[in-house]
C-alpha cells in the first residue's frame, strides 16, 4: 500500500484528504500548527491547547462516520448578538465544536497527539493528522519594509501587508519537529505538498526544524499542488515558478519533482469576479516557455471545479474558500496517477 | 425484559442508573429540566438551548462506551484563573464538554430530543433517556412568607430560603409533557422516583402537565427512594414519612407502594461530620410504629455506600455528591428484587 504524506493544513487539505481517503493508502495528513486566529487563536490563548481548527478539518476529511458528526464537528456556536462570524463573542459564541472536542482531549490526554488519536478513533477516521510540531508556534512575518509582524491571523487582514508585501517568513522561537511527522515523511512514497494557504498553511510546515531536511533526504515523489491565486502583499504577481521556487527556497533545495497545475483557466466569468475582488492578475498563471531550466516537471491537469459556489452559512468549508478552487475527487485522481507514475501521460493532459 | 421507567436528574439518577444498566431492563430515564446554575444555567441563557447537565449525567452512567469518553463528557474547562468551579468564568471556563455536545447537537438537530438521541448513538448507551419537557421549565419556588423565587439555582444558596422555608414548588408558567416521556411511564411495569434531590430534580418532573397523572394512571409498582439527608429551609426536619407524603401529594393521590431506605443509619463518624456541616437532624430518620396507617410499605435495605470517599478534583460527581450516599450496585439490586416482587422478603432486611 502507498504510503501518502500530505503536508499543509486549512481547507486545502481538507479538499485533497477528502479525494485520497477513496483509495487504498496508507495516509498520513501533517498540519501545520500556526493558525492563531478565530476560534483556535481564542483557544490558544484561553486553555493554553495547540491549535485545533486545521487538525479538525483533516479529521472530518478523513472520517467515515456519519454525516451527523462531521456536521457536528464543524457547528460553530452561534455568538450572542445571533451571527456566527469568528471571534465575534468572547464568550461561547464563535467556538468551533470540533476545535473544543479536539481541546479538551487534549487536556484530558495529556498531549495533542493522543488527543488527536482519541478523536480520531471517534470518528473512524481513515489514515492519521499528525501535528508537525506539539511546541507553540508563532508566525513572523517579516515585511519588504524591515518590519516584523508576530501572528498567522495577521496575514490576510494586515495593511502595511498589504502595502510592503512580504519578504520571508520564519518562527520564532525556532521549533522542533514532531518525531512521528518526521518518521512518517521518512518513510512517505509520496510526499505532497499543498494545496494550501503559501504563507499561511504550507510553509510554516517546512520552518519547523527537521521537516524540510527529512523531505529532502527522504525517497519520497514530491509533489506540490501551486497555488491558483495570488494574495495581495503576500504573493503579489507569482507565476507557477516563482510558487515553485519559493517552495524549493523553503525546503532548502529543488527538490520538487511534479508541480501540478490546471489545465483549464477559469471561466472568465469566474475570472471577471475574483480580479474585481482581489485585483487585476491575481489568478495564477503558467508560461510554458520560459527559457529557463526546470528542475520540476510541470503537470497540467483537470483539478479544479468548475462549478460556481454559492455562499452558504450552513457550509462553512465553503464559505472560507475561494471560489475558484481544486475539485477534491480530480485532485485526487491526478495524485494517484502520478504516485503509480504509470499511464500518466496520457491520462493528464500535459506534462511540461 | 421489565420496563422501568426512572424519574429525576443529577447525581441521584447517574448512581441509580449506572447499576440498573448491568440487568438485562428496558431502561428509560425521565430526567428533569428545571437545572438552571452552573454551565447548563450559561448554556440556556447564550444559547436558548434546554438544561444539558442532568442528561449528559444520565447519558454518561448509561453509556457502554470508554472510560475516556466517559471522561471526556464530564471534563470541564478550567476557568482563566485555573480553578474549575461553576460559573465562574464568562468564557469558556467553567463549562461541561458533555453540556456543550448536547446544546450543540441540539442545534444541529433542531430538537432538544433528537439531540439526545445522537448523542446516545455516539455514547453507546443502554436504554434511553428522555427530557420530561421541550419546553423551557423555570421553577417557582413558594417561601411561607409568601416571596416567590425564579430559578432552581437558587435552592441551595438563597438566605430567604434557609430563613423562611419553602412552602411549595410549582413551574411559571405551567409546561407540557415530552409524550415519550408520557408513553413510556404508560407502558411502565415499574416507576422509580428518585433518588435525587427533593425540590431540585425529583419534584420538578411531577409539576409537568400530565406526568403525575401518567404516574398514578399507569399498573407501574411505583418505587421511591426516600432522601437520606434533609436541606436546611427545604426539608428541613422530614422524616421517611414525611418525604413519601410530600413526594404522594404532588403525584396527587397515594400511588407509591415502595418507600425505600437504609436499614443502617450511617456511621457515627459520617453523621457527626454531616451534621457539623448542615445542622443536628440533617440526617433523615425512620420510625417504624408511628400509629398512622400507611398506604405504602417501607422497604430497609442494604443500600448505601459505607466507605467514605475522598474529595476529588478529578471526580466532579463524587465532588457533587453527598458524602451520605447510596451505593450504586446496592440499590439497582433492591430495585430488582422489588421489580421482579419475588424472594424480597428474605433478600431485603425488612418490609414495615
Amino acid at each position: 500500500m502507498k504510503k501518502i504524506v500530505t503536508i499543509g493544513g486549512g481547507t486545502g487539505s481538507f479538499t485533497l484528504l477528502s479525494g485520497l481517503k477513496n483509495y487504498n493508502v496508507d495516509l498520513t495528513a501533517i498540519v501545520s500548527m500556526a493558525d492563531d486566529g478565530g476560534s483556535t487563536g481564542r483557544l490558544r490563548d484561553e486553555l493554553g491547547v495547540l491549535p485545533p481548527g486545521d487538525v479538525r478539518q483533516c479529521l472530518v476529511a478523513l472520517s467515515d462516520s456519519s454525516e451527523k458528526l462531521r456536521e457536528l464537528m464543524n457547528y460553530r456556536f452561534p455568538a450572542q448578538g445571533g451571527s456566527a462570524l469568528d471571534g465575534e463573542n468572547n464568550g461561547l459564541g464563535g467556538h468551533n465544536f470540533g476545535n473544543l472536542l479536539l481541546s479538551a482531549l487534549e487536556k484530558i490526554n495529556g498531549s495533542f497527539t493522543e488527543g488527536i488519536k482519541e478523536a480520531a478513533r471517534i470518528l473512524n477516521i481513515k489514515g492519521m493528522v499528525v501535528p508537525v510540531s506539539e511546541q507553540e508556534m508563532n508566525l513572523a512575518i517579516k515585511l519588504r519594509n524591515d518590519k516584523v509582524i508576530i501572528g498567522e491571523q495577521y496575514l490576510d487582514h494586515n495593511k502595511d501587508i498589504r502595502k510592503y508585501g512580504v519578504d520571508r517568513v520564519f518562527l520564532r522561537p525556532k521549533i522542533k519537529a514532531n518525531p512521528l511527522a518526521l518518521e512518517k515523511i521518512k518513510k512517505a512514497d509520496v510526499v505532497i505538498l499543498g494545496p494550501g494557504d503559501h504563507y499561511g498553511s504550507i510553509i510554516p510546515n517546512l520552518l519547523v526544524q527537521g521537516v524540510a531536511k527529512a523531505i529532502c533526504n527522504s525517497r519520497a515523489l514530491v509533489v506540490y499542488n501551486c497555488n491558483l491565486t495570488n494574495k495581495k502583499g503576500q504573493t503579489e504577481g507569482f507565476d507557477v515558478d516563482k510558487y515553485a521556487q519559493e517552495m524549493n527556497k523553503y525546503l532548502g533545495r529543488d527538490r520538487i519533482d511534479f508541480v501540478v497545475f490546471p489545465m483549464n483557466r477559469p471561466s472568465k466569468k469566474l475570472i471577471v469576479k475574483y480580479e474585481k475582488k482581489e485585483g487585476k492578475n491575481s489568478i495564477v498563471k503558467f508560461t510554458k516557455n520560459t527559457g529557463i531550466k526546470r528542475s520540476y516537471r510541470v503537470v497540467l491537469a483537470n483539478i479544479t471545479n468548475r462549478k460556481e459556489i454559492k455562499k452558504n452559512k450552513n457550509d462553512l468549508i465553503a464559505n472560507t474558500r475561494s471560489f475558484i478552487r481544486h475539485d477534491s475527487k480530480k485532485l485526487a485522481k491526478t495524485m494517484m496517477l502520478l504516485s503509480e507514475r504509470k499511464e500518466y501521460r496520457r491520462m493528464i493532459k500535459e506534462i511540461v
